[in-house]
């Protein structure tokens, strides 16, 4: 039997966990940073949603001491609650990162749990750096090793995998040996849970907080003695066979530290399921080409693979639909030329003028096509036809965001979201994140 | 399509716990108050526990308004907190009550929130009553909906359906209208969690406690408008098939109303697993007949099922192991005639005279005893030899314990917890739960 084998893979990560330094992940540092922006960006677009103001109803009288940011927002909860609330917003859209091995979102659930614990410890951003690339390095290991079957079943993957990775990073935050992170990683095995029967409701936005509430309350309670078997993730009645996977070992933990899965991370252009980015991407183009004819345009004809067409033609009555609509893309990107949170607001669902656009769009089985690419072909009343086919969408591992395109997002979200906080002062800190003394700067809106 | 299949079943359980009242439930009236005083018996008994103290130290900073008691202790927490807290310590010992259909423990996570929220609301005993009745009721039938599968698969099962159970019966006790009952139950089912694999660990503590606790929370969340799938529990992308199992429709909501589950539970007359207590009501039996010449014995031959042998034929290093060991709870009803939380001690697991008797025990298989059976065979030095056999042991429906067995499992428990709670008072307060107009004075040491 191998080492690997021997030893639980609670074992295995909390060696690994405990025995990494910023030395070891700081060639990740610049990648970690931009998914720390993305989900600023993300948490601050939704810091007055009702979906937040209210689970911060509810938690107010059941918080202990009011230590951690809500971000975006003036109340503080205790570092449990903060990291509920931060984990909802960041996800709430559906606009924060995806890990596309898994289409885990990694950043949320385990940046929540960081930043709420490390503020009131004024902990420094590269202890907050190395913990969250190790948590995120757990939580995708543990999505990897029980993908595709997990998602497909109808786990919520970013919540059920979360809790490992905000549970891994909290328990590297606050320093514990390796006995007591294998614990940590354990108990949040027994915490972890959200079903995709609930994505389209507000209980979604319960299981993704848990994930982070829940993986920083495994590690304080394994920092008070609370123990958990070293083979939670992978034992013959653990959480993989449970969950209905037999886990793939190799996934979960061979080639820890020679491979990190935060340089696989990528953040969104437009808040729409993925598939559609490349449909947005072809009528900016074609909105190029046509030079302000947007209303002489007589049809549209989106082109892609059975998935485009079956996450995407459908009705559109309210936001949530917006988000998965060919229609509601192509509409909106034609006729505004950006593809922001404003396009897929409820306004923009009922414009006379992007209901009249969607009217006109017809979507199309195009066999040769891969999931992620689109062909669109507008036909003009004159008969003029253009056409534009996109393969890789802005966006993607291939093209992916530039820094300042990241930076543009967090600001238009931040307008949107309505807060008061101090957007250059986030942006500046998370881009020094590795040189500061403490976070606690970055978690308040002035700093 | 019947009615029945087409609503979901969070709609059909919400009209069913809106619509009940007091008169429909008081027929279960003395079992519920059997049920919750086993509750406080094994909560007492744990309530010095160092799996207890340590889970309150971890929460304490966490802690809103300290309203809800620590069953047992001068602390108190905020509602979510004491759920946490109490579900945990009424089943550390495995000594609460059991629903033989499902070897679900109904009564820990069920009571555990309804008390901590009625305690600050100073609820009326009626009310916590139909609200436990209504909560056991939705939690056994989601498990009967997924068993045998869902336990064998690797559910801690007390876990996992307590949640449902929880947040049934803390929506009632809130009087929330069906459409809300429904959102929590759906909300329930986004943070059902708990796996076998952790069973022998600390951690097991964390997903009994997360039951009672997000059953709760859930029930706030929808009072606040947090909304669910209506087919959380069976839809196609629901809780009962991402957990393994196509789920039993006519048992999950068929008959509701008609039949009770509660009428079914059972309660523990030793801290020791439920196949052991016909071995320890021969050995009683046999003890009688020896007339003191227990240090007589030359072997003990214990047969019983393939179940009795898998579970119990063990080496004994600790308390866990005690509770699981044909060897140990044969040698302590030999020997002592008793068999309570003392008999399960570490200072019982290592008294010479115990590991004495221990080493001359046998387990022995008989196919054609059913679970639950056992007989037992003593062999005097003399040659002389006697033979007792139990089919249905003490506690199992067949063989009930009386009210007053349960209240002196509550004395006993109480003592060898080590609380100040004026116990006569709590049994008392229980037996006249219909009639109080405000639960709160049981919970705390003197009313």
């Amino acid at each position: 039997m191998r080492q690997d084998e021997a030893q639980g893979a609670g074992t295995i990560f909390a060696d690994f966990v405990a025995g990494t330094v910023w030395a070891d992940v700081s060639a990740q540092n610049h990648q970690a940073k931009r998914s720390i922006l993305n989900f600023f960006a993300t948490a601050l677009g939704s810091a007055n949603d009702p979906a937040v103001t209210t689970a911060l109803r509810t938690l107010l009288p059941f918080s202990g001491a009011a230590t951690s940011a809500i971000i975006g927002r003036t109340e503080r909860l205790d570092a449990l609650g903060a990291s509920f609330l931060n984990a909802i917003s960041a996800n709430l859209l559906d606009f924060d990162d995806t890990h596309l091995d898994t289409i885990i979102h990694p950043t949320a659930t385990v940046a929540a749990a960081v930043l709420a614990l490390a503020q009131p410890r004024a902990i420094s951003g590269q202890a907050v750096l190395t913990a969250f690339i190790l948590g995120v390095e757990v939580e995708c290991r543990v999505g990897n090793a029980v993908s595709p079957g997990h998602y497909a079943r109808g786990w919520h993957i970013t919540s059920t995998c979360g809790v490992f990775g905000a549970a891994a990073a909290c328990a590297k935050l606050l320093d514990l040996p390796a006995s007591q992170i294998s614990n940590a990683i354990g108990i949040a095995a027994s915490q972890s849970a959200g079903i995709i029967e609930n994505l389209p409701s507000a209980a979604k936005n319960v299981s993704v907080g848990n994930a982070a509430r829940n993986g920083l309350f495994a590690a304080l309670l394994a920092a008070e003695g609370y123990s958990a078997s070293p083979r939670a993730i992978e034992g013959p009645l653990g959480w993989a066979r449970a969950m209905g996977d037999e886990p793939d070992m190799a996934r979960l933990t061979g080639g820890l530290g020679n491979t990190w899965e935060i340089a696989k991370n990528t953040y969104k252009p437009y808040p729409a399921g993925i598939v559609f980015h490349a449909v947005i991407d072809a009528c900016f183009d074609l909105r190029a080409k046509l030079d302000r004819r947007v209303d002489e345009i007589a049809s549209v004809t989106v082109q892609g693979s059975s998935l485009l067409l079956a996450r995407g033609d459908r009705p559109v009555r309210n936001e949530r639909d917006a988000r998965v609509s060919i229609h509601h893309c192509a509409a909106c990107a034609l006729l505004q030329g950006t593809a922001g949170v404003t396009e897929f607001s409820e306004a923009m669902v009922v414009r006379p003028d992007i209901v009249a656009l969607r009217r006109k769009v017809r979507a199309a089985l195009d066999p040769s096509l891969p999931d992620g690419a689109a062909r669109v072909i507008i036909q003009l009343t004159s008969g003029e036809a253009f056409e534009e086919l996109v393969m890789e969408a802005k966006g993607s591992l291939a093209d992916p965001l530039s820094d300042r395109d990241i930076e543009a997002k967090l600001r238009d979200c931040a307008r949107l979201g309505g807060t008061d906080w101090d957007i250059d002062r986030i942006i500046d800190g998370v881009w020094r994140l590795e040189t500061l003394a403490d976070v606690s700067g970055l978690m308040s809106a002035r700093g």
